[in-house]
């Protein structure tokens, strides 16, 4: 394990997916990092918008989307295709050596199907093993990963993934290898103390004032397995994870503001 | 420019890519070919189907498919996403390394877009350069680049490009490097002496052969430009071009039988 070496691991959702102009001037930001980075990117509207286009009913159990046969099509389409190749070709006008993965490419990220019990998300998967060993190769040739949120189950099946998990999934493993930073890029400046209040951004976040937050109810519904994982990232090996709106990374990484949430992990 | 090591170029087309258990087939002979190795698939019918699926109407100039800016988007998903992805998940399963790559990954294959006069084909991009070198890093660190016909022109377009052409240019890039065989794989067991036998397939074709036989209308349509790309490619360094059926792959480079057509190419 060399400590010198860093990595960065970047996750953007929908917001800057979704918008065109937002996607140009945050991947202009992203190629501006210097040193080894790694790209996640979620689906946001887009898959929604083609389904829609395609007849391909969207599925709601308790809010959540289910991934059907033909839904798995469309995403894989959606994130694997059209969304990555665009966003590799427009890092590529910017000069960056950039590839668009799926875990299934160089077995990257395997995870196993979610049980049907007791609700059945179907072609879902949950992580398994990141092959940290080939993203160091693609790294060390100086190429730029960037993955969508499909993964595969090693025996030809692919299977849809929460992008949050597999960016802490990624930025955990290769951790062995670099001092790694996760950067999960939402909506809002940070994790705010109240929900109303965009300016309230928490700039250290420890873990029992999440819990205390959480007792509180004022971090709530998608904030929570964000934080538990990002928690879990920094208890096994992340360096460093920040929760901030896309508009910051550049200040934050290249001219060293603070900005965003710092999540600070303290070993019971 | 080092001799001793071989590369193998192969290229699929749709007669693969439509049939579910040829591909499958196909993809285990493939992964059983030793040493370094490029797949370059087409795009099949799966397009078109799509296409009729979400309301794209194709439209046709000469019989050829214009691609369109919605054409160009459902290529980037059906190619880059569905194809590319299923392919390598499934080599994944059979234990290999394999990336799903367009032209615009890492910056591998440029392309400009072909003229609007006299006739507008579209988000079609004709091959300007190969980045050899960031392949070559693929190969050594064991990867397989699968790659599909869509390219780039380098500021951020993604074009679409005639996939015989795409393999021809990367084996040709490669070969500074490798001892480079490039392998196109069609629906006929190779070139045909008498278009309605098809067993008169002749082993070895010279270009004084070729040109006799186009001569005499022996070979038309849509194996002039093959054999045309294939002639080319062997004036410009590849070492070896032979046309053949898929499923006679395995028996031709593992076990050296002969099967299919090889060109080849007599400096005049």
């Amino acid at each position: 394990m060399t400590e010198e070496k860093r990595l960065n691991v970047i996750k953007i959702g929908g917001n800057v997916i979704d918008n065109e102009e937002k996607l140009k001037e945050f991947l202009s930001d992203f190629s501006k990092i210097d040193g080894p980075k790694i790209l996640i990117h979620g689906g946001g509207k887009i898959a929604t918008a083609m389904a829609d286009k395609m007849g391909i009913p969207q599925k709601l159990i308790d809010g959540r989307r289910v991934t059907d046969a033909p839904t798995l099509q469309l995403i894989t389409m959606v994130y694997g295709g059209l969304i990555g190749k665009n966003i590799i070709a427009q890092l590529a006008a910017l000069g960056n050596d950039a590839l668009s993965l799926s875990g299934a490419d160089i077995n990257s990220v395997n995870t196993v199907r979610r049980p049907t019990e007791p609700i059945d998300f179907g072609y879902v998967g949950d992580l398994k093993a990141v092959h940290a060993k080939n993203i160091q190769k693609l790294l060390e040739a100086d190429f730029i990963p960037v993955f969508c949120a499909l993964t595969h189950d090693g025996h030809g099946q692919l299977l849809n993934t929460n992008a949050d998990t597999m960016a802490a999934g990624i930025a955990t493993a290769m951790s062995q290898f670099y001092k790694t930073k996760l950067y999960y890029c939402f909506e809002k400046k940070g994790v705010l103390e109240n929900r109303d209040d965009e300016n309230s951004v928490i700039p250290q976040l420890s873990y029992a004032q999440y819990l205390q937050l959480k007792n509180e109810e004022k971090i709530v519904a998608g904030m929570i397995p964000k934080l538990d994982t990002a928690f879990e990232a920094l208890e096994n090996g992340v360096d460093q994870v920040t929760i901030l709106q896309a508009d910051y990374l550049l200040q934050t990484l290249l001219f060293k503001e603070n900005h965003g949430t710092e999540i600070n992990y303290q070993p019971a």
